[in-house]
């Protein structure tokens, strides 16, 4: 087999497992080449996906030595990917009676939701997840592809509880904006205790999912390292948990004018500013 | 820029987006390489994946052309994931109060389902579909890996209307097993009229939720082309649709005996029997 050839069989076998780590000895038995051979290969794509920004190429060395692809996207293609989402969002035939906005079939497109997973695990790679939780409906997809990136665990919480489920366990909390009793469960087996949490959702308007979400975790004794949300609403200001990372801040319906204004988060913007993008 | 870092480059760009279409043009800016040296590059790779069994790499001519990378599953590798699947569910820990199997953690793993997904766009390749349809909330990462897979969106049937899906399409039906009335609504904007669908689902039991599915769809005046759903039961035998596919048959969950039964199902034994694997 020729280089060229394996070097595209190799960077396959990358891709297909984000975070992944594959050892040597698994590529060289598949390709019947020395470990030195492989070893050359890897660094050919190291370097072209490191110049072209196309992710990172990580070597781990020691027993569980290997490598792995890391989804990692450069400042420019964030930037991007969120301005596209925000003119997508601003037309004005996705308003809504009552002044809602739908944005199911963005939410669940899977071309930008691979691309929002991987937004996601470039803004959380230094807090290490165990596992990444969301609530369903809307937010699985997003979080489905997060947990991709980082090769982690998805754990859904469920608004209703399922015998399917096992041993749950449920909180009722206070939905932020309605003021609406809501019930949130988990089961016992989705966490363990000290698990490193990623919250993963597609809006957030007052934080009070959020909110349940950190408290759920906590009565499960693990820890939230992090909350992210495609979608933040401007209003209001003061969400009911203290961090989180937005990508889209949607800033007004207006029914009557057929107006939708969005724009990109605080942390999107920066991104744009600096000199890198 | 060498062959073999270009190769590399253009493998990330397809691998990144399955069944999407990129023209020679769009790789020949990206590399400042000409044409006919990106022809050739892709014939390498298409060469490989196909000796390797990788998927595959499909070019398409006339104005719209280009070329696009298809997750094709080998025989081999779709009975190794499923009698991996199985394994993994006949574990007695599994097993709930009332005889239920807990599979959270196997439906909503990004390792396994993106797998699935790509064993799903094997299966249905031949029926082309433009959408894919599922229920809230478990058969969600599995049907969106699948519709990543074929690069068509993922319309989410749910089982209460949310004032977020604008105007929908709302049903009632008796599911099959419990026979308790439920309801189903999916969005109007969701899916078109004439559009092809692929139903994908978790758990298949008596087939109710399926054959709501069907029956929503049809009231949209879009049509069934494929049903797929990963775990079945083998009692009822006969379901409520007539033609589904599914991955597992659960044959028994043993309470008492703590003991699960659960095998590969027919059309995986086919494969498993067949020359090719």
């Amino acid at each position: 087999m020729r280089r060229s050839e394996r070097i595209a069989a190799v960077a396959k076998m990358l891709i297909d497992r984000p975070s992944c780590v594959i050892s040597l000895s698994e590529f060289g038995e598949r390709f019947g080449a020395a470990k030195s051979t492989i070893s050359e290969d890897l660094s050919i794509i190291r370097d072209v996906f490191s110049q072209m920004h196309l992710g990172k190429i990580e070597t781990l060395t020691g027993a569980a030595g290997g490598v792995r692809y890391i989804p990692f996207l450069w400042d420019h293609a964030i930037v991007e990917t969120v301005d596209e989402i925000c003119k997508d969002l601003a037309d004005p035939q996705r308003i809504l009676a009552g002044g809602f906005l739908y944005m199911s079939d963005i939410t669940s497109s899977p071309t930008l939701m691979t691309r929002v997973g991987e937004i996601f695990a470039t803004r959380f790679a230094q807090v290490e997840p165990d596992v990444v939780v969301t609530v369903e409906t809307r937010g699985i997809p997003i979080a489905m592809m997060t947990a991709r990136a980082f090769n982690v665990p998805l754990a859904i919480v469920r608004r209703t509880s399922r015998v399917t489920e096992g041993t749950v366990v449920t909180m009722n909390y206070v939905s932020g904006s309605a003021k609406r009793i809501e019930t949130m469960s988990l089961s016992r087996r989705a966490l363990q205790p000290d698990q490193r949490v990623l919250i993963i959702d597609d809006f957030m308007k007052a934080g009070g999912s959020a909110r349940g979400l950190v408290d759920l975790v906590g009565e499960l004794h693990a820890q939230v390292v992090g909350i992210g949300v495609l979608v933040e609403t401007e209003v209001p200001e003061h969400k009911l948990v203290p961090e989180y990372e937005s990508l889209v801040v949607l800033e007004q319906v207006d029914d009557q004018a057929r107006r939708v204004l969005v724009r990109p988060s605080k942390w999107v913007q920066s991104l744009a500013q600096s000199g890198q993008a």
